[in-house]
């Protein structure tokens, strides 16, 4: 049920990210990177570390440089769950046109994340806060599994796993709080082209509140007696859109886990904070931009957005 | 200038409109009519008239039925400067598919429209709030030449004028407080892909607000000092899209007239406004849901909408 507003539950706040690490490559028009730090863990976790704090779970090989570590050690980042296996390092390779929509893949390999078979520290299985990110459903599943009753559970998707394994999804997404998609992902999932009726339609599969991301478009929220949209933040210069739909779910998450109450009200407000840090993400090459935010710079962006979306 | 809120001016609220008034045909996945009442001037004049008083210029020939006036004068529409000219009505057939984007436009019968020269009966040539609907820019001039310095002029456009007349559509811009288009106008007319940059760089024509209409994506508003953006109300079946904008700008300028401020806080109101109109129109087959609308549904769907975007 959507919890009316003002009413609140007081939970600590750490949050578990389960997720990708990658080397990503990727070029824009205006920019092109060789096999830096990326992932959908990567980028949920950097984003939500500006609210909380965060484990990352996830996978890399004997490859993985250092300096990375290092960088996400430096945002209090909890890598007790990235196992370094032998091997190489999770790569993916995208290519963005002028217009920034979907990107061209260029390549996948999945390497160490092939055979990756998370293990859950025990000083992590009683994490209030639970993040599954867009990986093989099964795994999301068996994480879920190995915790101590997270009291809140969000994950997101992609349409390969909408695609590939629709029954073990629908298992995954009957068991959480919070479900992440986009809207051609939510079309996909439902066979249902108005997204009113897509979102209404995923609420009965389980879950508590829907999230469905239109890209620049913003985004829609559906609980079970409310809805919200947001607008995204108005950007001039758009540089690599790679990680934001990740950043959406960090900031997101790391508001709800600061605020530690799940009332209608901090959802709404968590989906301006993820619309802020999605919009950070996407004004610079990679992680860089989110790396180098400071409190100060997502207040105020918050308060921009406030201006430019009240009446 | 963007006026700070709360800096009011007293007008009276008067709505005199230039725009088509068509013979429509209109073919949906779920619906078919011929020859049922549309046009710009006609979809905009019922829509603001559910907020103050409007007088319609425009044409139609000797076929045009008389049950369609009939209509138009119930809902208080002043008819003095609807031409009647030996001839047929303008004629527009279009049909949409299942997605219900931009439809296929099967004929175009300009007919009495091609030789249309508007006549403003004196009575009118003093009212305060001017809308110049989407036809040729050099009609939107004459009929602005022929006004008594109304206190707030908008005018609309459509892709047609952008590309044939561009020059005498600057010059149109250039006189008027308010421009409406939509996105893909935008980008268009000023041949840039980013929305923020294409409204600032019409701003820069000589408007006081620019208003991108982004159909199911909601509206952008762009004043000199101040952006506004506010999502589409969330509908779950569109029944026929035709008239959509042109009811979102009635709903805008009736708001507008009737608060008799030009306030950025009456200009945010009124895009709500204006989407409330919008979406009721896109609910019914031509104007007929348009047609029914009591004050009561229009602040329900308000109220609706703040709640919907309340944050």
């Amino acid at each position: 049920m959507g919890l009316p507003v003002g009413y609140s539950i007081n939970l600590s706040n750490m949050i578990l990210a389960l997720g990708s690490v990658a080397l990503d490559t990727v070029k824009t028009p205006f920019a092109h990177m060789k096999d830096a730090l990326g992932g959908s863990g990567t980028y949920f976790s950097i984003s939500a570390s500006c609210f909380t704090k965060v484990a990352l779970v996830g996978v890399v090989g004997t490859d993985f440089p250092q300096k990375y570590i290092n960088q996400l050690k430096s945002k209090g980042i909890d890598l007790k769950g990235l196992q370094i296996r032998n091997g190489k390092t999770f790569r993916w390779g995208g290519e963005y046109s002028f217009d920034f929509n979907n990107p061209k893949t260029l390549f996948t390999e999945l390497n160490v994340f092939s055979s990756f078979d998370p293990d859950i520290p025990n000083e992590f299985k009683d994490y209030p806060y639970l993040f599954l990110g867009n990986i093989d459903p099964i795994l999301q599943l068996s994480v879920l599994e190995k915790m101590n009753k997270p009291r809140l559970i969000a994950c997101d998707t992609i349409r390969y796993w909408i695609e590939k394994s629709p029954k073990e999804l629908r298992k995954v997404i009957k068991k959480v709080d919070i479900f992440f998609l986009n809207d051609s992902e939510a079309r996909e999932f439902t066979g249902e082209s108005n997204l009113k009726k897509a979102g209404e339609s995923i609420l009965l599969l389980g879950p508590r509140f829907v999230v469905i991301k239109k890209g620049e478009h913003g985004v829609l929220l559906f609980g079970k007696n409310s809805m919200f949209a947001a607008p995204a933040f108005l950007l001039e210069n758009i540089f690599d859109p790679t990680g934001a739909g990740d950043s959406f779910a960090g900031g997101f998450m790391g508001y709800v886990a600061q605020k530690r109450t799940l009332s209608d009200n901090t959802m709404r407000s968590a989906i301006i904070c993820g619309t802020i840090m999605a919009s950070y993400c996407v004004e610079g090459l990679g992680v860089r931009t989110l790396f180098s935010l400071k409190p100060k710079d997502i207040s105020k962006r918050y308060n921009e957005f406030k201006r430019f979306t009240k009446y």
